[in-house]
């Protein structure tokens, strides 16, 4: 049998799994790692301001690959990483989390060491992190190469984080490998008799119902099944609508596509009442979000509804549990009756046109006037609250990839994954969306575009306030109120224009537009050179009324 | 009985331990909170850009104070702190963080809500907590009252984190209380007869020890026993040491005391022969870090050290549970013979003089050149890494009090101790000390400063890499380099010359000098301007040689 380094032996699964770029802080334990990594041709290391944002970063490029690796250190390290994890999970991101630990011989002495919290207990860290993963190890020499296959697959089934602890001197340790068999990825086969019971069941339920609707949700996208729910939303004809997490997964072009839904107060108007007219409602891959699906209801009507998701398929209120949506949706889709359903729609619910009657740049402005500078196929990535919200009932280009974290609803996300996003597909542009008081959580990042040669297009919305919070309670609450920063010398201030920096990284992105905008005139003069200058970084400061949030309630006081 | 809110009641032992005060981050779950601390005229809300920021900014004002108040929320909040929470567990600092959770209908509930990781399971977080909490509760209307004051009892007896969290409705339900009773804050009595034992044998090894010396610890700063360590130190006449986490401790003007004793590396040249000429080790105060006592040393030679400690002495390797420090010390003061010891002493040691043939700040040029512009009573916050064991090697003018992560080591830490430490005391004045690796990670809390009109002298030291981490693995790998930012404009970048700014916030500091200076001339001329404008907040970039290391080794590859 032949041997490989443990440290080997993971970045080739890595590799295998066509990850290119490894997130996450060099610290004290985790070093001997970033070596390898830094020696191998095939991986580049992003590493970021802190630990939160590496894990961000991790978290949106994930997104756009569907798995991503974090490396970070022992206590500190993963600690400041923790929120950023338990994001993922909760929104069903695969994340591989490394984690650098010390030397055995140190771990099952009794010494104190720095970075443990001085009780000798150098579980502590490894026990909360498991409370968050899909599946956890801690690497010995026993079984070091089961345990790695073990978490990297359950990572990438249950699209949840995984974490895997490797002493610092195990990175260079040799193991026997036995002939290398490829990563076991695929999902558990789909028990054949009740997959037939639940068929049969659904194919009645549809048969029966006057106005069957499709909802559809993120969880297609996590598990890749796009490709599969448009065949059959275009073979139904049924009305389909996306949740927010599912934006992006059906072909907004298809006729009997009919928008976002979400709950009635950030729906656009109109909205909800088609999905009333509903007497059956097929929810597919669907993560339960309680935005998904309105504040605090929970969810559908379960008298009328279908949910078929990655491992369980629900018919009303008889589960099928092991049933599977990327086997019984394809067969669903090929028993449906040849002649497509026919409905009468009413033309397709859009945002509210342009109100020219004032000169500020509103919501109602922006998110009108935003799609027209954003081709197809490009990647929007947008903060929690006013620009979520605003984005998901956006018209987006053909073949965007939204990002927005939700569920987790960290504020600050966005700029961290963006960064992921950007270096997950340098093919695709990538939009940000952020508000002031996000910003300020993680602009660090703003350096790591740079010092990986990125080239967004970064659009502060500025409302002198920590708007997202007054809108949840306190409006006039001085606790709420941050001091304003200098935002559009931003890409300069964070390492843009220092001519050190151009020697030492060779992907330097250069500077192009940073703007502060006042007006829909100096917007769009803005917008018109940035479209001409994609190779650049941009960064436009928005500044919009105090008052103004885009027309919709967002979540009332919890 | 009279009855009284639990979030006042909170508030109310808040202030009874002198908090004036209370650090955190507006979010979902807390605002009721916020809002009583709003309209508290003894209490000021200080808001940090993220979670991270705030328990660290408690961290510094606890070290001052002695105990302090986080406020934070359920989920991402509390997790983006555990990294700042942890540190403070491992390194003795009372923080009694609170955290906003939701509504008791919804937590007992199987909704799905944001923020939580979507399994129901509403006690991941408390969990995870607990781990690096002296106490933790969950607040009940059954026994909030109780409940509280244990937490709050445990954090300042056992000098550890306490976690309370509460519902938001439970902020404003209104409990009974009986007559309240002063929080019972003092150690336990120690067991006479087992005392009287330890007493007897410590006297007479010290009568029995040629040489006796003393080493006192970080143990004596948390349990606030200066005046007693002093005394002992005074009447003995042995000749002293402090560890790196009690400097401060000491009176430095004692003529035995004899400097800084860490391990052989980062100790000032000639420490570590004195250390071995002693026959009787007598260390107090003890916070078990190895950085106090040498790299992955297993501390003091046992057989030649008696060892004082909070809640346990030890005689070579006898232990007599439950003893502490705070009784047992002012006994061996009193029976030591009241002749003084007589020790024939060098001159102390001291850094080396300033090397003046070179033109460049070099450290060993400016560890000489600060204490000439620091005067007494002041606070100085060293970053970890060089700055650190400089500093802790540095003479220091009287009474000064001196902060670092020394233990835990999270790199930026200093920034936002920084903030803290300067709310706890605005009659002193901070000098911050840190490197631009370092400055990444926390530099937004520059906005509190102005925020909060705190008026602290910040030196951030430029190397142009990430020098810590390279010192401790890695000098010439790329992974360790980052994006040089325009560091010397960062006061006005992060809000200090905006004008709407000194509109919202009635403290607004007013920035003073921002200065890059590159040679001692420039340094010091930088200096005397600041010696002049104390009233205002200052910002110097030190740029240093990139080779240049302040003299010590630091940490080898663990």
């Amino acid at each position: 049998m032949s041997t490989i380094s443990i440290g080997e032996y993971i970045l080739n699964r890595i590799k295998e799994l066509r990850i290119d770029t490894i997130f996450g802080v060099p610290g004290d334990f985790n070093m001997s790692l970033l070596d390898l990594i830094k020696y191998d041709s095939e991986l580049v290391w992003c590493s970021s301001a802190n630990e939160l944002n590496a894990s961000y970063a991790a978290d949106g490029y994930s997104r756009v690959r569907g798995v991503s690796a974090l490396v970070t250190s022992f206590g500190l390290g993963e600690l400041s990483s923790m929120n950023g994890i338990a994001g993922s999970y909760s929104e069903m991101v695969s994340v591989i989390h490394i984690v650098g630990t010390p030397r055995t011989i140190v771990s099952t002495s009794n010494v104190t060491q720095n970075h443990t919290v001085g009780n000798g207990d150098y579980d502590i860290f490894y026990k909360m992190s498991s409370m968050i993963s899909a599946a956890s190890t801690n690497v010995t020499l026993v079984d070091a190469i089961a345990e790695i296959d073990r978490v990297i697959q359950t990572t990438i089934t249950n699209k949840r984080p995984g974490y895997i602890g490797i002493p610092i001197n195990m990175i260079h340790a040799r193991v026997e490998v036995p002939n290398i068999i490829p990563l076991q990825l695929s999902s558990p086969k789909n028990p054949e008799e009740l997959q037939s019971v639940a068929l049969k069941q659904i194919l009645k339920e549809i048969k029966a119902a006057k106005y069957p609707t499709i909802i559809v949700d993120g969880g297609i996208l996590r598990h890749g099944l796009e490709i599969e729910v448009n065949k059959f939303v275009e073979r139904s004809g049924f009305p389909t609508f996306s949740a927010p997490m599912g934006k992006g997964s059906v072909n907004t072009e298809l006729a009997n596509y009919r928008g976002i839904y979400c709950c009635d107060e950030v729906s656009l108007s109109g909205i909800e009442a088609e999905i009333q007219k509903a007497d059956l409602l097929i929810e597919i891959g669907f993560i339960k979000a309680d935005f998904s699906t309105g504040h605090f209801s929970f969810g559908l009507e379960k008298t009328k509804t279908i949910s078929l998701n990655s491992s369980i398929t629900i018919i009303y209120h008889a589960e099928y549990p092991g049933i599977g949506m990327h086997e019984l949706l394809p067969l669903v889709t090929a028993s449906l009756p040849t002649e497509k359903a026919q409905f009468k729609y009413s033309p397709r619910i859009r945002p509210k046109p342009i109100d020219t009657s004032t000169d500020e740049i509103t919501h109602n402005y922006l998110w009108n006037k935003v799609p027209e500078y954003i081709g197809p196929n490009n990647i929007i990535v947008g903060e929690i609250g006013s620009s979520e919200v605003a984005l998901f009932n956006m018209e987006c280009p053909q073949n965007t990839i939204f990002i927005s974290q939700i569920l987790w609803a960290s504020i600050g996300y966005s700029v961290s994954a963006a960064v992921g996003a950007a270096m997950a597909d340098r093919s695709r542009k990538v939009y940000l969306f952020v508000s002031n008081d996000a910003f300020l959580v993680t602009a660090q990042e703003i350096s790591v575009f740079i010092q990986q040669g990125l080239t967004p297009v970064i659009f502060l919305l500025k409302n002198n306030s920590y708007r997202t919070e007054k809108l949840v309670h306190g409006p006039y609450c001085t606790y709420n109120n941050f001091k304003m920063w200098e935002y559009s010398r931003s890409l300069n201030f964070f390492g843009g224009d220092d001519k050190e920096n151009e020697t030492t990284g060779k992907n330097h992105a250069i500077v192009g537009i940073e703007a502060e905008v006042n007006t829909p005139q100096e917007f769009e003069s803005a917008m018109r050179k940035i479209t001409q200058q994609t190779d650049k970084i941009h960064f436009v400061e928005i500044i919009m009324p105090t008052e103004d949030s885009c027309d919709f309630n967002l979540i009332t006081d919890p």
